[in-house]
């Protein structure tokens, strides 16, 4: 599967590409553990003026039989790089890509993007897979969904 | 919807004016989450003697079908800048004109002022939509809120 | 109520004096909500040693029908300047009096003290008006209290 | 010359006003010291945009015969509040008019704003009265300035 | 009880002695509150080495009848400084010996020490009174237990 | 046990070496603690490319019988040094290692490394031992884990 | 010359272009005071790999007569986005493209990188104009240059 | 000259009183050395108002044959407490009595004091004896005083 | 010269290697200006005991007309990995080797150790060309080192 | 010289020892540089009281033909353990033990103790070899200590 890892010649995508995503197999299959992906080099375009956005993203799972690659995730991100949506979107837009991916067990992205106009944004979601105990823990996260927002000053 | 991004001319409301909110239809009604507006430019009048007050203002919410966009928010949140009101009112009328705008699942704001004579006041409401799950949230997140007070020393 | 807010001529009492303390009417009684008061500024003598004390003091609560005014507030916290009182007893008597003067839904006070003989003491006391959801509340708040000290170094 | 410390009916000047600053006699007018002023609650419009403006002005100064009361001079900084002006031009406006009320030795005005699409803006101005030692101080001031820019990331 | 605060001739323990804590009586036992005691200098020996160890010590609890004394608290912290014993024996020796001191409701403590070959270690025990609903309290803390390790670099 | 701290000529193990721990008896078999070790100095070599990989692992754990001697952890962690593998499987390994060794009622680890490509990846695992209520406890905090990402930025 | 301040449909460059830099007059040219341009926002493209490059950028000069509008500005650095070159290459354009526009008597930039393969590389030129005192100031600025590299930890 | 340190019944001086100082001799009188006293409890009342002041207070000095005893700095520092001076006034006491007690070679002080009306004042005042290089080093301290103001935003 | 940037197969030096160091060509020559690395993953071994050693170091020069390439600059500090040698040799043999690979205007390192025994170790050396006036910059640096030591606490 | 450095039995002195100190040959004695020792774990005793005293030292040194062994200086460090002496004797005496030792061009000792009484005590001494540029550097750098005393609030 890791094709990217260690190759030379990477082409980076020029729009939106969740093509590029890449997995390999989970070797704890037996264990349900998570993995973080800090993320602060995300940026887009705002659909109605061109102008880039700037956040840092954070993506945690619980992995089932697929996980991501990390250098395809990094490709897929800078693939935002020239392509216009809202800040909810393409938080929306990464977790439903990475579900189709890795068909996890739970996983939720959150986004913290710098201001415009002295407000900043920062959209959060998250994933159970239906069905299973990571439903309902998708449900319990969200409800208590961060509770002590960060001191944001815009400097 | 989106008649203020990108406009040219903008127009400054000089008192207090909800009716600069705009919406826009969330694209993932199907999904519950969260988006976060962090506000450190907010500041309105001491409605007894006239002086400014100053305060970091936090909403977060969970859509249902409007969102409020962020450049009518902006406007809206400076409508307050030469409108008299206490602390905890212009919180709770903030979260009032929100829930009217936009009938959220759940919506919080949590305003951080600066002191006056050596204390600052921090009002923090809530609301969850009545008969459903959002409204028993509402009620647990205002139970836990704040366990871990911030330090403040005034400098 | 309001005889202190944008009054000239503020006497500051000489010794502890609960008498100052005024109230107004609380605008949105059929919301729960929090209000929290920040108080870097605190100071006491020690009843053993006469060597003043300091501490910042954090006040949270949920208004019923009165709210404590912020100036009388101040005023009541400055008329422990040459109290003489151990740490556990003035948070306990601060919450005592708030009590006794708003009958708020819930409240807690928290002291953190700078140390003497290298040992600082953070004494913390909470109240849930009795046969309410509150009082629930008040235990809640009071078995999880502070399960991650902040660091403190003394410097 | 203190007619507003202490005063009740404090009026609130609706645009820029330099006459309201007041000073005081220097009582240590026999050593060159320094009085430094935080203030963290600046904010004034955009002369194009109209939009609201919001900045940290640090303003340092030796005194000679006359010094600026605070009261009076939170009053002329308030008096920004709705007036419209270039960040720069701000900043040595409020230097020019504390020069011309006190004739100080030495005063310098930083002012550190919120950034505006990405960017934000920190002039900087001082000045040493002429033909005295002071001059040599304020360039020498200038031309060491902010050898080490505060990290800044919009968040 | 109070012999040590305000006394003149304060004997230091050469070793470990637990009898050097006093107690005073609990003015507020109508009520369960918190105390803290933040005690940044405690230090004691390897008793394999010999070399000094040096850990900042949290201890928190919920007082009955009897509380402990803060200065009999900071001698009997002080007797360690020339005893050996590993990190997890002094941390539960401590709470040991303040439940029989004070028989209290609830009490946790916390050592943080500083690395010995790159890696430090941070014990914490706790003890709820048997038979009452502190015991099922210090269950849901141990199991609540640090959850947010506090970033370590070793500088 | 302790056939290492104190000991003169330590050995450093060329490659991973789980068969470098070593266990010494938990004097408080009665009571349920955690014991935390913090390491910030953990470095192992990617699988495929060969680079050096750096992390911060925590490792939380509550002792049963045998507890690990830090001074053996040490040098299993430095076994790390020259040994190929992912930063999932390292985590793993980890505490798989430590629960072979100390059968403890309940582990986790967490491991934080340092960016590749400007993406950083945190695993994170824990372990309740089977048919004891710590099953339970790690399924919790499992489910809980890391609701407020630390602030990455890769400076 | 503020054609851009204001205006609705800005046109985003897309590709490196310094013609769409727009000055306009100082108003202050008879003292001599610095402006600091905060810019957290550059991203760039490595010329080899085409990997995006993320950097905070920090302007700072002294004004002669034309003074560089920030909206113009900040369009001039979003031109690097799609643009590879190399750090070192980035910051010295930067600063050569300023010179032309304004003929500043002082400039300085400063550039600081996310890593890359664990290392990230911080360029700095100034310039000060020949034969003014500016130019002996940016020698002094020169050789003092960052005596306290700022911690950097990757994370 | 130790009369307070370790003393039982220390007299609490209810004014301000610098009869309180006390010296003991330097044993290093023939090495030019700093001392510095951080004062995090300084608290003075406002001569008009009447309301409390708070204030750090460091205090640096060069000591010739006296030093000052810490305990009686002390006393002399809580003298204050009910003393009415403004914030310029008390730093040049406090120095010109440290100058008249120990006839040091060099001494500094610096208050930093919590905000009124959201500005805060940090006088700062030094003195180097006359005819002497300390005299010289005065001058340069002072005309190089704080080209960095902390970050103060009164949180 | 660039043989490594993009290159696919990597070769990991297995010790001290500085024949892995590669240069490019300055493009602004006539310009001084600073570039700085920042090496937060550095690590050696300590030659009497074996155990690893952990440091971030800090690079900063101004070059000539050969600049050194990052990616080599990495493989090289990894070469260090199991390469035995005390802190102030790595530091020292770090300097000269870049000095003779580029022969620099001016070269500073500065290395900051975790702590073995409580206390760590910072060298840091720096370089100026003789006989230009980098080499007087040099010896000015140096003599100006580190007036403000980082506090330093081992967690 | 090295004999403690990997040795087994460490003896750790009972009282104020400079006989412990070792010193070994510098290897780069054509190059002035600096080496600084952070001591973050050093404690001694109130000379009057018997009350242990804690603090941070720093240590930094330029050396010549010697240089102190870091383990030796350790165990020096912990012979003040159970040592009474005054702060400022304590740091003058740790700076004239290793000029004696080690005859360095230059050295300097800083010691920030925790606070007594609400004050804190931080002295700090240095030395430049009389009759080379060391000597005039040690007066340099004293009169330029400290114009930026760290923010200290006993917490
Ligand atoms: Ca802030
Ligand atoms: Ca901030
Ligand atoms: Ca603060
Ligand atoms: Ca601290
Ligand atoms: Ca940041
Ligand atoms: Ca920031
Ligand atoms: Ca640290
Ligand atoms: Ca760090
Ligand atoms: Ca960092
Ligand atoms: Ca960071
Ligand atoms: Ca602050
Ligand atoms: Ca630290
Ligand atoms: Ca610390
Ligand atoms: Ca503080
Ligand atoms: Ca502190
Ligand atoms: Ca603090």
């Amino acid at each position: 599967d890791l094709s990217l890892l260690g190759a030379k010649a990477t082409e980076y995508p020029s729009d939106y590409d969740p093509s590029v995503l890449e997995t390999f197999v989970n070797k704890h299959q037996g264990r349900d553990y998570f993995v973080k992906f800090n993320c602060p080099e995300f940026t887009s375009l705002c659909p109605i003026t061109g102008q880039p956005d700037f956040a840092t993203v954070y993506i945690s799972y619980v992995p089932d039989v697929r996980m991501v690659e990390s250098k395809s995730l990094k490709l897929y991100l800078f693939s935002f790089r020239n392509h216009g949506d809202f800040h909810e979107d393409c938080m929306n837009v990464i977790m439903n890509d990475l579900i189709a991916l890795m068909d996890p067990k739970y996983i939720e992205v959150w986004g913290k993007f710098t201001p415009r106009g002295g407000i900043s944004i920062d959209p959060y979601c998250n994933y159970g897979r239906p069905d299973t105990r990571w439903e309902e823990v998708a449900w319990q996260r969200l409800s208590q969904h961060d509770l002590y927002p960060e001191n944001v000053d815009n400097r």
